[in-house]
């Protein structure tokens, strides 16, 4: 899966991935009204407006960017009507070309992380037919718990032909409470990182591995150190743009390629529209909004890496 | 929310939930048989069968313990039909009086985390109205994003008498490959413990917090300390029976008054009918022999720790 992705790279030439994590005071009052307006004013039309949002994000900028990344965080929050409009939009986003990585964040003991491994990128067979759950093309993964935690998914990758992309130093402000504490001399992340790498060996495809790591924008230092822990593995990179990471700050996340990371910006896309940035959109036109939002952060960072 | 919890382990004298994590090879021919021709041989009629069966379980044993823990990912294997049967476990034991720990493992970035917590211990307004997603009483909580992704959690649980479990030291086998590490002399485990304790303050509720901590049976020694890092977290306790800890392993994770923990088994009590142990409910009598099972739990654990 991941040398589709990086094949998706190179033909849109954009390093980007766009972050599906809306809230409904990112949604303009017409889309909110109409939704309202069909399933009532309840999780059903609050979740309707939620996919409709995406769709017109969605139609503006498929032909630009490589991937999506739903964080279903925002989707769960809603209870199922969410969840049914998460799904909605994974399955939309792939019938227009795009990746999608479920930004999911699950990990758990061995035979309960398969089953999230099951849901998020594999299938299970019932009466000799396959029946997908939430069908992502990437699922991220959290590490605490270690090899058996991680494993599953692994497997379930080289089935499918999936990727997942492991937690090793997120983009928060508080990520180096753990992360950065010294073991041996050497921070959490690194020692994480260096799993990750071994990881990835159970699952090369190409010049990288369907086992990928996720950096945050926010540590280019950190970043820079990764890159080398972990030269198998491709960095989804969040915390662009709304948490201050920038193009020049990344420049180390990437190999000489101008390949091996892809990063993220969810809120200063898809709510791009409300940006003083982007004032001539405030009426509403989230889409067009969205898609000058991408190509200004498309140029920032191919212009850092020479892409 | 843990001062109910307490109340509830006093009253049944049993510091025992059932964790509610059905597998289909779990349920008898019956209900398999029954749902199937209900719903069809697809998700729709496997999550259904998850479900009847869960029905059986805790009809059976709802007077016996004070708590449940479903584990999501069985239910999010199956996709959106597995999450209504999820939903449906956590409203039906509710109904029973029973408490329910939604074992979901989230944690992320903290707008993010917040809307996991919103979800699955809060609720979202629309409207003037409020409307609950999956509506449990506790949930746990992995802890690698640090503070803050952990304190949208704490907010809700103030907000609305809801409590937490953090991840501190895992059940399973590979749980030391980060868990263990050494930070200053000391297991990342502890530092992690050390932070439950901190966390806890901001929601005390009698002696204990609303901020408790997993740590699993299988590991009785760091029970021991732990129980001393974090003298105001409740623990939580998975792993006995099936993975492989016994009552007499547990007596440190408890208090000097036989409170203080809570022990988790799962297949043990749920699968009970298919075990040699309980060869005369083997005829798909799933729920007197998850009866039996929760009795036998409950001399063992109450025997070790004189409760």
């Amino acid at each position: 899966m991941i040398s589709k992705l990086i094949d998706k790279i190179q033909k849109t030439g954009a390093p980007i991935v766009v972050g599906l994590d809306p809230k409904l005071s990112y949604i303009p009052g017409r889309i909110l009204d109409r939704c309202f307006g069909e399933k009532g004013k309840n999780p059903e039309g609050a979740a309707e407006a939620l996919w409709q949002f995406n769709k017109e994000i969605v139609d503006s900028v498929c032909d630009l960017v490589p991937a999506v990344k739903p964080q279903i965080a925002m989707y769960e929050e809603l209870g199922i009507p969410g969840l049914i409009a998460f799904k909605k939009t994974v399955d939309y986003c792939r019938e227009k070309g795009l990746i999608v990585i479920g930004d999911v964040k699950r990990g758990d003991i061995g035979s309960t992380s398969e089953s999230y491994a099951v849901g998020h990128l594999g299938s299970v067979e019932i009466d000799g037919q396959k029946y997908s759950g939430f069908d992502e093309d990437f699922a991220t993964v959290n590490p605490y718990l270690g090899s058996d935690g991680v494993k599953p998914f692994i497997d379930v990758c080289n089935r499918e032909d999936k990727g997942i992309f492991v937690l090793v130093k997120t983009s928060n402000p508080s990520s180096g409470e753990f992360q950065d504490r010294l073991i041996d001399g050497r921070p959490l992340y690194e020692i994480v990182g260096e799993q990750v790498e071994k990881w990835g060996q159970m699952s090369m495809d190409g010049s990288y591995s369907n086992v990928g790591a996720v950096v945050g924008a926010t540590y280019p230092e950190m970043g820079k150190v990764l890159r080398s822990v972990m030269p198998h593995a491709f960095i989804l990179v969040p915390g662009y743009g709304a948490q201050g990471g920038k193009g020049k700050d990344l420049v180390h996340f990437f190999d000489k390629d101008g390949l091996g990371a892809i990063v993220n910006s969810s809120r200063g896309i898809i709510a791009a529209w409300k940006s003083a940035s982007y004032s001539e959109f405030s009426d509403g036109r989230v889409g067009d909004a969205a898609r000058a939002a991408v190509l200004d952060m498309k140029k920032d960072i191919c212009d850092a890496i020479n892409f």
